[in-house]
């Protein structure tokens, strides 16, 4: 029963403790997607056996409001599909669809089991609907170098547009289905949360409801507290213990004023164990943070293997390592354990590689969308 | 009190009298838009001094979906505003906004006055705003040479983008007006009203109600007959009187025949006064057809001038021209009797000239939006 949450908030937000950390090291924190999320399909942990869905392609228009002549250019958007539970169109079972977000849609598919769980009591059918520019769903010929080589390709890489993109698809899928009474319903987490809300709402012929899980609708600009994301990450530690806030509190400080100190960059590697690549203040921000804000974002009660393999509760188990009595006033050996969690579940790292997490092709989607 | 009528009609449906007459005769029945609506501002009845509104622009974004190079392009977008009988911001007194359509706003400005009969009594603001690539509200630095160029250019006039344009430009004026709280009804005839239906559909949070008048909001192929419009204009004329119709109705044929015989074509020159240049059936037919439609559009109980200058109860007046036992059974004088009410209310024209009503750049951009 995992939905997804708020990933894209890390682009729309100030970082974590900004609020109450100085403004100075929170301006430079700059957080990314973990490699994790721009997997490849093969990457997944599902084998292409036991994948509860078939794959199939739609062919989608371009530009669904314009009428140039790019408009008119196709492209194959991918959907998964399982009718395993559907009650079928003579009994006007329902379609439970998923609207694809910022990835791969087998990775939202593998990490929604509501649906799943929900299916059987509804006999819908299950369509999960890959979102344009992310995963094999790449306009421009298949070809993501074309696809997000500039604004004259990436301008078409849009809510509005994709919110059609899932429009035509339902609509056609229910034709082919002989299903045109089979109510339909949206489902979505974060990013596909809102999609989904949206949907609903400018397509209310075509959904007759929407579930927005962990959807930010009104995290824009002038209508919400800028600060309410990591205020409630903050807030996340904080009731771990106060000790857990107050620690993570003051490393900003103290990794900054370190680092400015001769040798203190080394001091900073052998501390977390970071391998022998560039290194910075900022970097070694950015990791910690990252891992931070994900693991609230995934502390789930189970382990769990969304953005990264974790165990159960892992808020709760990096506080844990905060706290443990046995590295005493170290901070930076509790922050090595904060780091453990999220980076070396399995235990297997030897060292941390900074420069795995940065930017790909995956994430310079979402960069896009972002403003 | 008048609104404008389905106008748009005449591109979408099979021609007047095509479910009576033959397939063949009606096929090549091509109904056009009239010179008048093309008129130029200055060509206006209303003179700038006596003109109810006072005329503004608002900077419009070229595409309000993509964010292509292209699509940051701006444009000045016309729109006509008048206070006379505004509550103002204070009293939250409400908004009345004609959702332009195909055509110079000014033109629906004169000829709605619905909205200034009613303005007083709700003390509404009047704004009457512009569609793009019509009137002056032309994008491509306001050159209709380049915006009618071709599909690169054309491709942005889409009814969607028009209703994001308004959407925008209301917004922003309720703004500069500090009148947040003013509630926005929005008015359209035709295309219009089309306009101002879907506007209330997709953007709820920025109209309260809107007022759809003579728009054929359900007129798409699958969703009606396509014989209803040309089924109401015959009801038009046959409610008038049966020989009426049964006149119009055999006149085709009588056109047809008479061009195949030799001097025939001299014949229909001479039988309707038509000036020395190109003539055949097929012109005859739709000069003919589009004074009947144009007419049945327009039989208002007043004499008027909105597509042509007309009589009251115009449909009354061209059935008596057809019915008038003077003409015996002369029948190509009757419809000469016909055209006379259509094109020639001022008594002044000496011949007809068929070449008046061709295209236009005014016509090329209905013709384009309409499929």
């Amino acid at each position: 029963m995992r939905m997804i949450m708020a990933i894209w908030f890390l682009f729309l937000c100030l970082p974590i403790f900004s609020s109450l950390s100085s403004a100075a090291s929170s301006a430079k924190f700059t957080p990314r997607f973990p490699s994790s999320i721009v997997k490849k399909p093969e990457q997944l942990s599902v084998s292409t056996k036991t994948k509860p869905y078939q794959t199939r392609y739609f062919t989608q228009i371009l530009d669904h409001f314009t009428y140039t002549p790019n408009s008119y250019q196709k492209f194959q958007q991918k959907y998964l599909i399982n009718d395993t539970f559907w009650g079928g169109s003579r009994n006007n079972a329902p379609i439970f669809v998923y609207t694809g977000n910022e990835g791969d849609i087998e990775w939202f598919a593998q990490n929604t089991g509501f649906m799943f769980d929900n299916a059987p009591y509804f006999k819908a059918l299950l369509v999960f609907i890959e979102h344009r520019f992310y995963g094999e769903s790449m306009p421009f010929g298949g070809n993501k170098d074309i696809a997000y080589s500039n604004s004259s390709t990436l301008g078409y890489l849009t809510s509005t547009q994709a919110l059609a993109d899932f429009a035509g698809l339902i609509i056609n899928l229910k034709k082919n289905l002989s299903a045109l009474h089979s109510p339909v319903v949206v489902f979505g987490g974060s990013y596909g949360g809102m999609l989904a809300a949206w949907f609903r709402l400018k397509y209310p012929h075509v959904a007759i409801g929407a579930l927005a899980s962990s959807a930010p609708i009104l995290q824009f600009q002038g209508m919400v507290s800028p600060y309410s994301f990591n205020n409630i990450i903050t807030q996340d530690y904080r009731s771990e213990s106060e000790n857990c806030y107050k620690v993570i509190k003051g490393s900003w400080d103290l990794i900054e004023k370190t680092a400015e100190r001769q040798g203190g960059l080394e001091l900073l590697r052998k501390s977390f164990r970071i391998c022998k690549n560039q290194i910075s203040a900022d970097g070694i921000e950015n990791w910690l943070g990252t891992a931070l804000i994900y693991t609230a974002m995934t502390d789930y009660p189970t382990p769990s293997n969304f953005l990264n393999p974790l165990p159960a509760y892992p808020v709760k188990q990096m506080c844990k390592a905060i706290d443990d009595p046995k590295t005493g006033n170290n901070t930076f050996e509790k922050l090595h354990g904060v780091a453990n969690v999220y980076y070396n579940y399995s235990g297997k790292a030897t060292c941390f590689d900074l420069a795995s997490h940065s930017d790909s092709l995956g994430l310079a989607g979402w960069t896009w969308q972002v403003p």
